[in-house]
């Protein structure tokens, strides 16, 4: 039982791949997340999961990490945010189908567990992972295991709410962190600098097309040194400084490990960020953990999702 | 091995007594906690307990909750925001004294252990414990086990910021719970109705004087029917739902216990709490956990201390 079939479904892309013990992806595919009909989410993991060569290959089971809340024990995906997919027992569908084990978990929760055993988290005990994306997930690693909680929800540390009364959530709380940390409220931010900045780098790596202008530009700008961009990053580490800082009061890990699509920023987002997290820690700046980047970029919700299959078949 | 040395230092009293291992307190002693001089609150602890009565009763070792920062592992009251005792290794001090096995941790893990294993928490398995006094502390139990993190510093969920911007906290945070829910700052607000309504019942029952206006008679106050009061604890609710609102986000528990001083206002504070925080828990208004107050009162924390000796003299 060399090899485990992974998946990971976010909003944009659907990946499948074979993946090893020791963490080597083989066979990689990705396909864009078909958004609207569940059924075809169905097929197309049919078909990519098929078209794999398992020649030689002992398959220990499939894993997958899906962005919504999942119920890990039935392997129900109860509600997708930003495709739909809800309310679907995905781990029932595909155990019919390919007749071998299927563990199906949230999307930030395999990569938490996939930074953990083959990534930045490597010999860590208590691990934090941020996916920090267009919304901003968690998955939370205690005592080396994934906790999961109660009902199979916890880790939704994009909820957490830093600023009562502040800008609306998709998920109708005011002033948590995704709604002032995440990828859609540096694209706002964004807009509205080079709304009235239309001198600026980002307006004109836009082409002056006001739609285009959204976060990744803001990263791109600020990487060539634009002042304007710089100051934006800042602003915006200042608010996940705050959330850091909450997970650290709360939960006291050895390490915050950051994924998703912002660590492009680098040190012009991590180092404020770390600067004013110290502040704010309780009691002793030197209780800070180490934050850094995740070390498997965007394969470490794929990989997470193999050791979802791994950390079960060796039990 | 059938009983513990038990003892509960909180910023106003220290407690030491005698509990079996079902949770029976005997022989309680309260003293007020000396304020400024460390070797006068070590020196009480000797009395204390050497006023106790063995005869005929195995003792499996002391256990002690101290509000502050505590490291478990080596027994060192780091800090102690409200009382002088820092920097100090009671565990070292109390074992040359007493020669049995010393268990030191925060007060607010005790509280957490003491309800779940005697108190509204008993059968539970992932319990957070807020105690709710002039300050507010947290206490984690995953799995059935206190969870420390990795500086044993887990669990200050006071420290938790909920409003960037907001009323400074003793400990340098803007907008933490504690400066927004904890006990002083419905004293403050107390104050600052009290002042403005001087026919209200808050200022009466406070004789007329601005300076004896506080939370409790604020409880006193609304239990007595008086609106004005009650308004006062909804609003607290509110800022207090915001946070249990983030714990549910992030750990998802079975059960939050609510203890201390605040437990006195009953459901005129609890039940607006537990409406709002329905609606600001993700995805799903049934994943809302119990939201009790403990059972234990105000001797949760010396049955936690005790619980500590237990935990590890079984193992």
């Amino acid at each position: 039982m060399n090899y485990a079939i992974a998946s990971d479904i976010g909003a944009t892309n659907l990946r499948v791949g074979l993946v090893d013990t020791k963490g080597v992806l083989e066979q990689k595919q990705e396909y864009p997340t078909p958004q609207n009909d569940p059924n075809e989410v169905i097929s197309l993991l049919y078909k990519a999961i098929e078209r794999l060569d398992f020649n030689g290959k002992n398959i220990a089971g499939i894993g997958l990490g899906v962005g919504g809340l999942v119920n890990y024990e039935q392997g129900i995906v109860e509600y997708t945010p930003n495709f739909s997919f809800n309310n679907i027992n995905l781990k029932d569908i595909l155990t019919k189908r390919f007749k071998m084990p299927v563990y199906v978990d949230n999307d930030a929760n395999a990569a938490a567990l996939g930074e953990k055993i083959y990534g930045a988290g490597k010999g860590t005990k208590n691990l934090v992972c941020l996916t920090l994306g267009t919304g901003i997930g968690g998955g939370i690693i205690i005592n080396d295991s994934l906790y999961r909680g109660t009902t199979s929800a916890a880790g939704e540390i994009g909820h957490m709410t830093i600023q009562t009364g502040g800008p609306l959530c998709g998920c109708g709380n005011d002033g948590d962190l995704e709604a002032l940390a995440g990828g859609r409220a540096l694209d706002k931010e964004a807009r509205e600098v080079a709304q009235k900045h239309k001198d600026s780098l980002i307006f004109r790596l836009a082409e002056g097309k006001i739609e285009r202008v959204n976060g990744a530009l803001v990263t791109k700008a600020a990487l060539q040194g634009d002042e304007l961009s710089n100051e934006l990053l800042k602003e915006h580490a200042k608010l996940l400084a705050v959330g850091l800082a909450n997970i650290v009061n709360i939960l006291d890990p050895d390490i915050i490990v950051l994924t998703g699509g912002m660590a492009e920023a680098g040190n012009l987002l991590l180092q404020p960020a770390k600067d004013i997290l110290k502040k704010r820690v309780f009691a002793d700046s030197t209780r800070v953990p180490k934050v850094v980047y995740g070390a498997l970029g965007p394969d470490a919700g794929i990989l997470g999702a193999a050791a979802l299959v791994f950390e079960q078949s060796v039990k």
